[in-house]
């Protein structure tokens, strides 16, 4: 289990990577480091857990089905997407990593 | 609620301070900050509830019931503290804000 969010980043190797920091029952929560990774056209997400997530680092824009305006997340900016919410990474910061902290329950 | 992590930091008015990030039923993630706040001589937390703590800024040292050695969290570290573990906080960064991400279910 990954002790630091920040440490033994990955270096890019064209995937994203998922590492969980927690995992107890009903609650889950990890680090996923994107590298100007997206979606891929028309892929959707549709969880059935709910997830909340928050960018520590980079950059990243957000689509979530119905909503017109995509969601830009900075630094610091978090989002939740309850179950069943169909949503798409559509884009990731490409000039370095992008640090997720993810909690799922 | 508060949209970023690391806006609108509180000063340091002697006080920590605590901001919802998200709160639905079950769940609840909130911003702590504190300025070299640490837990009274004596005083311990006992929650009734589980909660997982991230050190996103400066440094924390927690202090666990029946643990002899101290728990040392630099920026990046995280820690589990399941419902009614005693525990306390030791002391945080006297040089400037810590911020804590607190995930409570």
């Amino acid at each position: 289990m990954l002790k630091n969010i920040f440490a033994a980043l990955p270096t890019d190797t064209g995937c994203e990577t998922f590492d969980d920091l927690l995992n107890v029952p009903g609650l889950r929560i990890e680090r996923i480091v994107s590298h100007g990774q997206a979606s891929p056209p028309d892929f959707w997400y549709e969880q059935d857990e709910d997830e909340w997530v928050i960018v520590l680092q980079g950059a990243a824009v957000l689509q979530v089905e119905g909503h017109d305006t995509l969601v830009t997340l900075k630094q610091g900016d978090h989002h939740w997407l309850p179950a069943g919410l169909r949503h798409r990474i559509n884009s990731t910061a490409p000039d370095g990593p992008t640090i997720w902290l993810a909690v799922h329950r």
